[in-house]
């Protein structure tokens, strides 16, 4: 996906080789930390804390050098500060509201997410990908009118 | 797998960027295709002209620059003749070797497959990932053990 919408970026400075090394491993640290779903408010207090938990148990597999790169992308991705990683968290962003719309809404539908928490989410695709932003209000209008996404802010916690 | 075992690569002249985008668009054919299994005889006969058909439809979707990106990455990665195809190929079989080891075997033994022909499919990691040869040697001796691969050739189609 990060290849393929690479022709509507909206900055430069992006280098993809890195961005598409980034996408591969900005969600390793899963593996130990477990996914955290993106409207678990409850799940997002301790994330930081599971997640570099993790990181360190599974980047000392790892050579050093390779330790290092696989931090520091892990790192960057989610600091969301360089034209890599602003890049690659769109599309991370963006490729949810694919599935869901594409599957009557299931995750939002299964945990009430309403259209604002969609759009506080996929914010970073506005400047990433600013051609699509068209399609995704789009999608987002048309999933609240199929009832995927709730009118006001309700999420249940996973717990 | 791509990233991490390249410190293993048995030869010279890959571009692990370039192998990483092959990685990604090897198999998106199968979108329309299917997926053949590796040892399916049957599905075999026309898995070519179902693939070539499926990446007609597909590559057609895309601006002509990723397409032709996209089809020439599609079309080396199948001939495995070039140093990016080797490797890309031969991670590309490890992978289920580990996946059907980590799962007592689970498509192996509902397929009855044999150690011969899991041999057969996984020669190119030989040269490609050297180091490791012993380590699949392991796996797949430990495999025939623990009844996960028959001694014989035996292969169910999938029809």
């Amino acid at each position: 996906m990060a290849l393929t919408l690479f022709e509507y970026a909206g900055f430069d400075g992006i280098d993809i080789d890195r961005v598409l090394r980034m996408a591969i491993v900005h969600d390793l640290v899963e593996i130990y930390a477990g996914d955290t779903f993106a409207y678990d408010t409850k799940g997002y207090e301790d994330k930081e804390k599971r997640e570099k938990e993790a990181a360190n148990k599974l980047f000392a597999m790892l050579p050093a050098s390779l330790a290092l790169e696989y931090r520091t992308l892990w790192e960057e991705f989610d600091q969301m500060e360089t034209p890599d990683s602003k890049y690659a968290a769109a599309i991370d962003r963006f490729q949810p509201l694919l599935n869901n719309y594409l599957t009557d809404g299931h995750t939002w539908v299964k945990h009430g997410v309403s259209a604002e928490q969609v759009y506080e989410r996929i914010a970073p695709v506005k400047a990433a990908l600013p051609e699509l932003w068209e399609f995704v209000e789009y999608v987002v209008n048309d999933s609240c009118k199929k009832g995927y996404l709730t009118a006001s802010k309700r999420v249940k916690s996973t717990d």
